[in-house]
């Protein structure tokens, strides 16, 4: 018998660490320096909602031992009714929580297992350009190939169905639409979500829709669920709390989507992950009672207000500082995300660019190029995750950096 | 263009759902009826350790926010550090910090994360028949094959170094070692270790210790990590903290191994869940302090002395009612895995049997021939899910149901 050549799969050889994730270990292993400001990761920084975390607390000390045992794969019935009652409540869709949805760990796990569940290897995936930096690498790990539509601020970085209709091969097999959108703040036109579910429903594509900034829209701007334009059947839509609720990290999100790929997402996640955690149940189903009205109160009166003076604040510094970068003004999500082509002459790229800014004036923002070829010359700043002062502080230190 | 053909993945239509979670759902659908007594599933029946609960409860009362925000992928540095700090008191070995661990949310994760890495389509992985449920579809879900080595009560369930040369074949990448095992609470014992070890080097193999366990072990039996005994550096150890702590529902495990392993299995775990709760963290991190204080009071006092009671009685119990069921006696983790055979004359099979004893009796066992051909014949009885009066109760009512 020849020697056996142990190796490591070529699964997770090809995979590219997310640079972003780089950053947050960094920033985590730096312990947390008060002088850096953080224009880099794309997390909340409100506190999560009180009432939901007493109710949280409260069972904690009461019930310790049914806060912290197993639960079905999907998830508790209860917590899945909750969020299904959301959905008929906020969004007017009926998904039946017993064999439709199933809970995820985040939204992470929920693009992971839909994807794996989806997407056999050789399969082209659409996605935008740019476009979240979780997709292109979770594509590949279910062995599919990434199919990228170029988008420009210059137009409101919109997908229409044009660019799909120019861009489908006969290997595609799945859209991911994101809308709010991350990095860029876009939000699909009503026009452009309808030729889409057109186009996808013609050429019998599963239309995949990340509703993870569903909540989180500025303006005169309302949320537009697929389900309600199109009644496209083989949609799944992925999911999470981690920015409605301000709770990254306690991993709860949910997929919902036709019985036949819930039934075998749910089959993956078993051994997968076996369940997700009860604590983050616990808090949901407080949040989500009373038909919604502490959601509502915390969206309503607690996050908005200062995400959309946030993101006016930087507005206005941007236009005072950088007047020569470019952009299309976010209509929701969390970021600005900026043409800075015009200040990069004393720069190899906007990666070195960041690199310095963040050596130099200990300011992060996020490379465009990580999103996607569109994404060069771009950088993204997150407008959520720092406070006025220190927004106009950072915005104020990046100008003096490209003076000095 | 001829016509798109939309479809789900093959890689979730050859899994085959966990017949022990279809368990769990029914249970949790029906609303846990006081009246079944479930020696069903593997889960702990005890209260977490009440001092970590409650500097959980302080922190989520005085820091909510901080904890609930992100972390990164492999958990927080302190959690990390409070991990290997665990692994060089109680068991002797060195473990950075740094690159040579993840956390997991819970074992199951590590093991599904450590098979993606490791192992290539068409591959083999060894396990042993009987062996847990997960183990098969995790392998089939990297692309690899399963190859049984059988064992019998009669043999004290041991997997011998001979029964591995006799097993291997050229396209075997992995061999997976469960000890304390599930279903039937073997040990291996050092020798066979040794000699296992040996093989595995000899032969190029990557060695996957599975120690969830570790910490459930009784008389005078005492856990080995196979790098005190081997030094073999492919060795990759997934394990968790449900059992030891009494926590399935918080999700926190932790996989250990060379570099290389560790940072492709971490790239990988950034686009399957992005990171784990940071509440199972804050929970642990009390857990492990004063080098493991707290923990070793909480297995030593409220743990071990529990389960080893119920074990004795359901021992005790079982020699009466059930004088002609075979098995080897646990010696760690929660199991009586008996050979029911000779019980068996009126039934097709020992799922019958089980089925039937649900619906006549409501007693849940858990069939033997879904850990494996093996396993036929058998039925998997947990003795740490009830207390002593149902754990009578139960088994007087198997034994009733026998003979009604």
């Amino acid at each position: 018998m020849p020697k056996h050549q142990r190796d490591i799969s070529n699964k997770t050889k090809n995979i590219v660490g997310s640079p972003i994730r780089k950053i947050t270990r960094l920033l985590e292993e730096a312990g947390e320096k008060e002088s850096i400001i953080s224009f880099g990761g794309g997390a909340p920084s409100l506190a999560p909602p009180q009432e939901s975390m007493n109710h949280l607390i409260e069972k904690l000390r009461k019930e310790p031992q049914r806060s912290v045992c197993y639960n079905s794969t999907p998830g508790l019935l209860k917590t899945r009714e909750a969020v299904t009652e959301m959905l008929k409540e906020e969004e007017k869709i009926d998904i039946d929580p017993k064999e439709e949805i199933t809970l995820t760990a985040g939204g992470t796990q929920g693009l992971y297992a839909a994807l794996q569940t989806l997407i056999n290897p050789g399969q082209e995936v659409m996605i935008s350009d740019p476009a979240y930096v979780g997709y292109p690498e979770a594509i590949k790990l279910a062995g599919g190939k990434v199919n990228r539509i170029k988008t420009t601020w210059q137009e409101d970085f919109q997908i229409t169905p044009e660019k799909i209709n120019n861009n489908i091969t006969k290997k595609t097999e799945a859209l991911i639409l994101l809308s709010p959108d991350n990095p860029t703040g876009r939000m699909l036109t009503e026009k452009n979500l309808k030729g889409i579910i057109e186009v996808v429903e013609d050429q019998d594509l599963w239309l995949i829709t990340d509703d993870i900034y569903k909540d989180i829209v500025f303006e005169d701007q309302e949320f537009i669920n697929t389900r309600k334009i199109g009644a496209y059947e083989n949609t799944v839509t992925c999911s999470s709390f981690s920015k409605t609720a301000s709770v990254p990290g306690m991993r709860i999100g949910y997929t919902y989507g036709p019985k036949e790929v819930i039934k075998n997402m749910t089959q993956l996640l078993q051994y997968e992950a076996l369940c997700i955690g009860r604590i983050p149940q616990i808090f949901l189903q407080h949040f989500l009672s009373e038909k919604g009205k502490h959601k509502r109160n915390y969206i309503q009166k607690e996050v908005l207000p200062v995400y959309k003076h946030r993101k006016n604040i930087m507005k206005k510094v941007l236009k005072e500082k950088l007047p020569k970068a470019g952009y299309s003004e976010p209509k929701g999500a969390f970021y600005y995300f900026l043409d800075v082509s015009r200040y990069l002459e004393n720069y190899k790229d906007e990666e070195q660019f960041s690199h310095e800014l963040y050596k130099e004036a200990e300011v992060v923002v996020i490379p465009g190029g990580y999103f996607g070829e569109e994404g060069k010359n771009h950088v993204r700043l997150t407008f959520v995750s720092e406070p006025e002062d220190r927004i106009k502080e950072g915005i104020n230190r990046i100008s003096e950096f490209l003076v000095s």
